[in-house]
């Protein structure tokens, strides 16, 4: 069992921190919201008294936030995880970023002696609680090999995707790939409906056929086929549209960055960019079937 | 068993009359190319003298041809099937053409006294000679239940999608589906090589998260991953651009007419058309991963 | 002067029909609908029996229709104009509909003796009440010459753009780039409200700039830089989104079925498209600003 | 006239330098690169021995460099303009930048006491030799007035367009229309070519009507109506593929930054991508209608 340093108390954040200490890790928390703090404590987890505190003992430091500039802030600032951390302290970044800025951080960390992993996670706050989410880690073999037992105390399926923002890739070439997928998925109900062909009958055909997918057949976008997809339930998510907007962008500046051509994933963000804009931010990301019917208002 | 009249006698069609005589039924065979009916004489296939002669006895009359005018013209023309075939005979028409046009025969068919089923395939040559297609039949209840045994000698899976026309609607939907997943899978797939993650690290950790798709586990567009795909053979068809663009458009010519908003159909279907006019229509349909290279010219 | 048959009396064809009468024309007018025929008795034009009345004495067939069925059925049906049309006399077709049909009908009308010309217009209502329509043609130098005092009457900018059916691409080519250039405004006016920079500055540079276009400097889809722009009156037609719409969607099909590669152009289609879909086909095509904006609902 | 210190001597600094001196201004350069140094030598400017020197007694420091990391290099580096260049200096920022680095660097010179102005260019090394340049500059009134001057030594059109940032933000949105309008022109040529229009007829009706363009009438990408055109020369630039991608991107930089829809701007970013990466990056980009034609690669 190890010493952890858990920042980032938020939605994701604080029940990945609980499931670390039910497997018994000692984990002092940390977050810079009132709000979440406040949280953090009703549900028993210790606290440090600031950033240095809660990693300053720490042999691995778990950083779960929002954004790049968050997670650059958080390593490379004044009081930062890199001045502040135990040397020779494992540092994993649970966030999803944009691979440049993960790479930044990671090659910072290397310069300051420490090994660091990125390794984002999709499962969603379900998955942060029942502690199944999927890591995507980037990093070195040894960084894995020490991550893996903490990670496996917050996730069922984990990956070594390769080297120091691999992780981050592979998120979001996953998540392009569905974002797009669910679009196919769309667009094809509507229009079986205004051929006078019925969804399920479509959905019967597809679903063992060639345009099979995991949006289709794990997460259909219209009520029926699949009880337990969000359709079910008024799109209530499950995965927000903004969620799956800021993986599409993520996406977009990686290969803008690259030079690599994404003529679908970049139709695909303005489309939930789009949608996101007239008010549809907070419903899960299949509700763009509305757009296609003509109710995205 | 059943006198059938086989119209068509294509790549797809002789092999498919084939399965019909292998299963007991009596095929008199036509097609109006001299090659095709040189290549069906050659394997054994009986022949009518001209289409009249062809369906004029048959209890079952099926057609496969290229498009929706090849399908108007062989039954509504002067000595069209519509005149000459026998009272009561049930046409079943298995080629991919637009919903209207399999509308407006099949309408004509019934106002003729005919029982007619339109029941596009899937699975290609291989599925043909194999007697595996997959046949979505849109027509009545009696009518697919007639056709029932003579598909099932020609195919596995045999789905009745609803009324005439819907047949035709399940295809294109579908595989418009599959014309985009397929484009989210080679995005993907280079943006990842882009970033220095190794296609194979996300075929493992999308073939099984929420980025899983028919077009990434069974078909996958970089070689490796999936041995049997064409991509392990030079995309070698498999599915050729050519035939994915034909289905596109007609997926877009639906639309367009129904009204139904299909934004990443549209651009699907622009972009295997700059492929196939950069020399690569005879290529599986997966070789757009190149376009995304910088390899289609 | 001329003896002139015009069929179709909608809000486009009666002013067009009063100015050939103001201009010493002798007109039959014909519709086939009750509402359009008390308009035109309403407005003082002679009316027709009958389509075949209408245009048995006619030297000149004027048509203004809604769409290619319409013109198909009013030109080749049982008691159609090429049944009916006083041998010799010149076709004038000012519909907008697809290049195949207009072909299809010329032809015809060529096979039956008659000279004819595809001649959609740009202008508008406005620009049919004022007798300043721009006409494209599409027909033989004879049929043009012939033409060419009729269209006068009607309108202000006449062009002979080639053979059969290319009046009717010379629109649909104009339109499409009238549509996405509109489009490329609207996205840089909110982008510039975005970051800061005030649309009107924006017009200042661009309107002599590289990024000119008839959508910025005559037609702008913010108020203030334009005044007779529809952005001033709440974007009240104008050119309704609908028409756009229904002129992008015929470039669409003209380009599939030329193999023709237009990938903006069929984005566009399919923006306009929602936009309509979300209840403003109404609008003028300029008010898609609002999607922009998140206010399309 | 001013002592003026002039960083960035690349195809565009050395020309406008010169125009500077010309015009009887004191200029001291700099550049980073030894060929550039060289190229500046011959043609007789002064040069200083670094960026310090260069900077140090200058009233106005102009810089032209290739993109955001330089321009936040130079200004905010160790020994960078901030630190060196003399109180109370002007800086005129001519480099076209992202929106969100201007607006930092400008946020850093303001608090180092330095008043400072963006003002990206157009009309490309033509115009820089001969002195016609567009300025589309960005800060204070008074940060204007006093470059105005500066400015008309190297330029013929000088616009304020607003605070800090909205020089940055005209030019790309300005770009941004501009090579969506290309594209509009280049799939409205080639379609009309392949329904049998004459371009020739195509431009001579959409120049003067709704469809008319710069890109149409002042750089039309069919060799013939405008003589001046890449057209004419083999598509030789003229304003480079590479040139027009490098603007496009960071129109989506900024317009993902601020959450502004784009839908034709993205595809637009990807159309040209695609075109660059096939080999074309040193065409102009008007030359994109080949891709159109199915030449591109």
């Amino acid at each position: 069992m190890a010493r952890i340093g858990f920042v980032g108390l938020g939605n994701m954040g604080l029940p990945m921190a609980g499931n670390l200490t039910k497997a018994g890790h000692e984990v002092l928390g940390f977050d810079i919201g009132g709000a979440a703090l406040e949280a953090a404590r009703a549900a028993g987890l210790a606290l440090g008294d600031d950033l240095a505190h809660a990693v300053r003992e720490a042999e691995v430091v778990v950083t779960m936030l929002p954004a790049g500039p968050q997670v650059r802030a958080v390593h490379l600032g004044e009081d930062g995880i890199l001045r502040r951390a135990a040397p020779g302290a494992l540092l994993i970044d649970a966030s999803t970023i944009d691979v440049a800025t993960a790479r930044e951080v990671a090659d910072a960390a290397d310069a300051a002696g420490y090994a660091m992993l990125d390794a984002p996670v999709s499962g969603g706050v379900g998955g942060a609680e029942a502690g199944s989410l999927t890591f995507m880690a980037g990093g070195s073999e040894d960084a894995f090999a020490r991550a893996r037992p903490v990670l496996a105390a917050m996730g069922k399926t984990i990956v070594h995707c390769g080297g120091p923002g691999t992780g981050q890739a592979a998120k979001i070439c996953n998540n392009m790939m569905l974002g797009i997928q669910m679009l196919s998925v769309c667009e094809a109900m509507v229009l079986a409906e205004n051929l006078g062909l019925d969804p399920a009958k479509l959905f019967e055909v597809a679903s063992r056929s060639s345009g099979q997918c995991w949006s289709l057949t794990a997460y259909c976008p219209v009520p029926g086929p699949v009880p337990a997809s969000p359709a079910n339930r008024g799109y209530r998510p499950g995965f927000a549209t903004a969620m799956m907007l800021k993986d599409l962008r993520l996406a977009q500046s990686a290969a803008q960055a690259a030079g690599s051509p994404t003529p679908l994933g970049a139709q695909a963000a303005q489309l939930y960019g789009l949608f996101a804009q007239n008010g549809n931010d907070g419903l899960d990301f299949s509700a763009i079937i509305r757009m296609m019917r003509g109710q995205a208002g």
